[in-house]
């Protein structure tokens, strides 16, 4: 089958790679209806994370099930169906308790790769979730968004403790952080802030719900928070970045007692513990359990009562992979979908 | 009046300062009947925080009210009061969010000092929580614990969510640490890991209803709590140091999703992003919002449910100040309280 391989920073090619195959009982493959790339895609396209050989790229997937192991039983060939960025067994303690990015038994779907024709999913039945027929071609990409941007933005809402009468602030224009703003105005946030200083993304950002919208970054961008917060901070922030500015920018902008939902993977960041004492925030972030919202957030998509997909604004051939990657990399793009 | 003064790092003399004076409206002047030695006065008093010039000392206090400013009307003189070691007003969107200690018009008390006969309480409507009658002398000990110590352990066992189904550990088995263990226990808490290797401070922490004492400490203390917990961490971590060590073995004994309520004031702590992306706790520490529980705790004691004035295993004149700290200093004592 055909696949995205990243063989060095900058280098992507879309090559004939094996078909996977199912090796353990919990096991599917999926072929997929839609791909797409991620910003986290950029930290070792960027040459920020290694590159150690040729490696298989994407994490994020929506397709139909072609076939599957002996022991699975909650999907079957023929179903569509979204799952996470992070495979997870759905029965471990961790799983049980709301937490399934950080599972036992969890594998990092970038590390199997999916920005190809078909794919592996491990632990299929506490992964993957049918929808309830085959969905409309124009939801693929809301769908496929549900996966992990989507996914990843709600949980940054959630763990913001974004909710009625709160002022919620976005760090992050990207994906992420513009799902955030659709998820803080899903969970019905009073006012909503988004820190964007390009216009394209500010429009979308105001189409999902953001009221307010603040160019200014670091110190500047706090000050403009508090000077929006009668000087307390935003009670919910959504770090979706992952930089020691915009960390800093995130707990800094939040008041005491307020909540920091950080999304973007960390970087090179190290956090004052001094700091965070005396913030006197919370703080939960990482991996997004993505699997534990999937259910309301396909039942959403279903309704037609959210567009996530609309993040995506540039679509080439699987084989044109090296294109979207060089737009996103180049701010060109938001987020680019390959068509399979 | 007499009070104990800090002259520089081990030079703690008491001495004559002036009586203290109602300067504003909202202030109130108290009579100690009782003062004590935190260990937070030991950063100071070992040089690690700077000592600029004399300074009064102690921040926590019970007594009868003496004097009023002409708008406070929540206590009247003679009352027998309680207040948190933080003075807050009590009217602010922080104080009534719970965050009283990050009040926008807090005092820290240790910038008053109270180891002395009397004290000044600013904001003595929002701060003090007078009793329903003047306790017997044996309660005075566990009320002055709830000032600080008790309200801290308090918060740090709410922080982290300690309640029922639970296990928490206990990083840390100072005053604070100790009663942590008595918040989880009074919380509901299923099993109470106390992190100690003092033998007098094992006991009482069994007393205050530890079910395992775990004596490692740093990655030898995170595998013994992973060993106790089938591999996972506890749900709740409450750490009660404030040091790298200690702060990096509260998240690193904590479960993906559980919770970590760090109380002890960090000192040159620096804190891995990655690691807290990865680790997916929740974070949340700082000042005890003490006078959010008073009431409660206050409670709890007038009914003699709960002794945490245990804790004080020295009592001295306050005339004899020094000698407490060096107990303190040379962990001889757990905590030292001051007859006034």
């Amino acid at each position: 089958m055909r696949a995205a391989v990243l063989h060095a920073p900058g280098d992507v090619r879309v090559e004939e790679i094996a078909d996977p195959k199912i090796t353990a009982p919990t096991d599917a493959v999926i072929r997929l209806s839609a791909a797409c790339v991620c910003g986290s895609d950029l930290w070792p396209y960027r040459g920020i994370e290694p590159v150690e050989g040729p490696m298989p790229m994407g994490h994020e997937y929506v397709g139909i099930v072609e076939e599957v192991g002996s022991e699975v039983t909650n999907v079957k060939p023929g179903q569509f169906v979204v799952g996470s960025f992070v495979a997870s067994c759905g029965t471990c303690e961790i799983c049980r308790s709301g937490y399934p990015s950080s599972c036992v038994n969890r594998v990092f779907m970038a590390q199997v790769g999916t920005q190809s024709e078909r794919a592996l999913i491990p632990h299929a039945d506490g992964t993957l979730v049918p929808l309830p027929g085959t969905p409309d071609a124009d939801l693929v990409p809301d769908l496929l968004a549900a996966s992990d941007v989507l996914g990843t933005g709600w949980f940054g809402a959630v763990a913001a403790e974004a909710g009625p009468g709160k002022t919620v602030a976005v760090v992050g224009d990207g994906a992420v952080g513009l799902l955030a703003v659709l998820a803080a105005k899903q969970l019905g946030a009073e006012r909503i802030i988004a820190m964007s200083r390009h216009e394209p993304r500010q429009k979308l950002a105001r189409e999902f719900g953001a009221t307010d919208i603040v160019t200014e970054r670091g110190d500047d961008g706090v000050a403009k928070i508090e000077e929006l917060t009668g000087g307390l901070g935003a009670h919910s922030v959504v770090e979706a970045v992952g930089t020691q500015e915009s960390m800093e920018q995130a707990i800094r902008s939040t008041r005491p007692g307020g909540h920091v939902g950080f999304v973007g993977v960390n970087h090179d960041v190290t956090l004052s513990g001094e700091e965070l004492f005396f913030s006197q925030v919370h703080l939960i972030g990482g991996p997004a359990p993505v699997r534990r919202f999937l259910p309301e957030l396909i039942d959403l998509i279903w309704q037609r009562r959210i567009n996530p997909g609309k993040v995506f604004d540039l679509t080439v051939p699987l084989g044109e992979a090296a294109q979207a990657y060089r737009a996103m990399d180049e701010r060109r793009a938001i987020k680019a979908m390959l068509t399979v």
